[in-house]
Parts: structure tokens; C-alpha cells; sequence
């Protein structure tokens, strides 16, 4: 039986990014769980990591497809359009957002963004479900800026 | 008798940006007017650039300049924390956004960056009170979303 995850909205849409990317069709007949893979940084792989580094450009794909999985969700709730933006500045740091209309609905400040990941995919939907909640929620208490 | 112009914040915060990016002392003894030179873009100098290209390191440092400048003029009037970003996508496309709080205060999309520059110092300033009056109307309108 395949995990019950696999089926929320956050990750097939995860998928569906990531699958947007794969020009060369290297995806096909691929799993969710292997396309989805890299994302998964378990402790043996991020001891391989250096602890300062420049992210190279398929994490800093990475980095956008998970940041636009989240503005699609939110499209998909508030029917309002979400313009994810990932900024990087140096040495891995940055800054992604997302706008809605006026509003900053999602704010959050990058460290070592070339070693993004997280513990498990279960983790991974849980940071993105709490940005979407408090996306979600700004949205709704501030729809004239939202709407603007 | 100086161009009044030069006594402006704007200008004086434009010079300032650019001096801070001048590492080598290069612009030491040199006048407002000498330094901000490259910002204005007459039809001469304009029809020397082609039309297609990618924006080179000192012309995304002025752009930067110019959205800094307006950032740090934006503080001084509400006194909340003004954070510029500039990004660029792809052949001198891209977004400027100044965020206060949770409000985007200024939202300009980018075109022609290799392009970037005005007609004269006046049109730069002019462009630019444009972008501050926006911006302050913006926050005096939403100023819970500017203090979030």
C-alpha cells in the first residue's frame, strides 16, 4: 500500500513541478517517491554536504519548485494569482516570497540553500502546510491588499 | 549656480548608493552629476545598445542603486524597515520590489535592464518621487499590513 501522502494535493503538485523541469524525460515511468527523492535529506546525506557552499542550480530548481508548489496551492485556494519569487544572495543565502496582489503572503529568510531538504516528505508537507496556513490566513484577514 | 536638483534627497541618496558601491576610491573628487552619469540614458548613448541583451554587473549595481536609493527614502518617511529586491529572470526581464512589513510598497516589472537609465537626472528623480508616492499612499492606506 503506497503512503496516503502521496495522494495530498502538495505533493502531487510537487510532483508536477518537478516533472515540468524534466525536459529530457529522464521522469518517465518514474515513481512520486523517486521523482521526490532528492528532497529527502536524511542525516547520512546531509553529513556528505559541506556545512558552507554555494548551491548549484538543480537544488536552487529545488528550492523554486517547492516555493511554487506552495503559490499554486494558494491560487488554488483564494483564486487569486501567487507570484512565488526565490532570491539568492551569497553563499546560499536568499530570501523567498510570495505575493498576492499587494501582499506578502509568504516571507521566509534562506540559509545554506545548498543543503535544502527536509527529514522526509512527511516534513516536507508540513513546513509547506504551515507556510500555506499562515498564507492563507493573512490573505484572509487583509483581502484588500490581497486583492490590490 | 548647481542644479538644484543636486540638493535633492533622491540625488544625494543616489550618490551615496554609488559611493558605497565604489570600492577603489575611483569617484573620489568627482561631482554628483559625474557620478550619476551613467544613469542618464540620451538617445545617442541609447541607440549604442542593442536591443536584445543581457544585462552586465554595473548596470543590475545602478538598478540596484536606483530601488536602494528609493528604499532608504521610503524609511525616512514612515520609519519602518524598507527592504529592496531586485530580480532578474532571464535577458533583462525581471521584478523590483520593495517590501514594508507584509505590504509590497513598490512593485515594478523590469524590461530591458541592459537598457536601464532615464533621459536626465530629472526624469530619474521624476520616476522615482512617482514610485515614493505610491508607495507612501500605499502604506498610509494599509499601514497594519506595513507594521506586520
Amino acid at each position: 500500500m503506497s503512503d496516503p501522502i502521496l495522494d495530498t494535493d502538495f505533493i502531487k503538485e510537487m510532483a508536477r513541478q518537478m516533472r515540468a523541469l524534466d525536459t529530457y524525460g529522464t521522469y518517465s515511468g518514474w515513481t512520486v517517491e523517486k521523482i521526490l527523492d532528492p528532497f529527502v535529506l536524511t542525516k547520512e546525506r546531509k553529513a556528505n554536504i559541506p556545512l558552507i557552499g554555494d548551491p548549484d542550480e538543480e537544488t536552487l530548481a529545488r528550492v523554486k519548485a517547492f516555493y511554487n508548489a506552495i503559490a499554486v496551492l494558494i491560487e488554488k485556494e483564494c483564486r487569486l494569482l501567487a507570484v512565488p519569487l526565490v532570491h539568492l544572495t551569497h553563499e546560499g543565502f536568499g530570501r523567498a516570497i510570495i505575493t498576492v496582489g499587494k501582499l506578502v503572503a509568504v516571507d521566509k529568510t534562506l540559509r545554506d540553500v545548498h543543503r535544502f531538504g527536509f527529514d522526509s516528505l512527511s516534513k516536507m508537507k508540513t513546513e509547506a502546510d504551515k507556510l500555506l496556513s499562515v498564507a492563507l490566513e493573512r490573505i484572509g484577514s487583509y483581502p484588500a491588499v490581497a486583492g490590490l
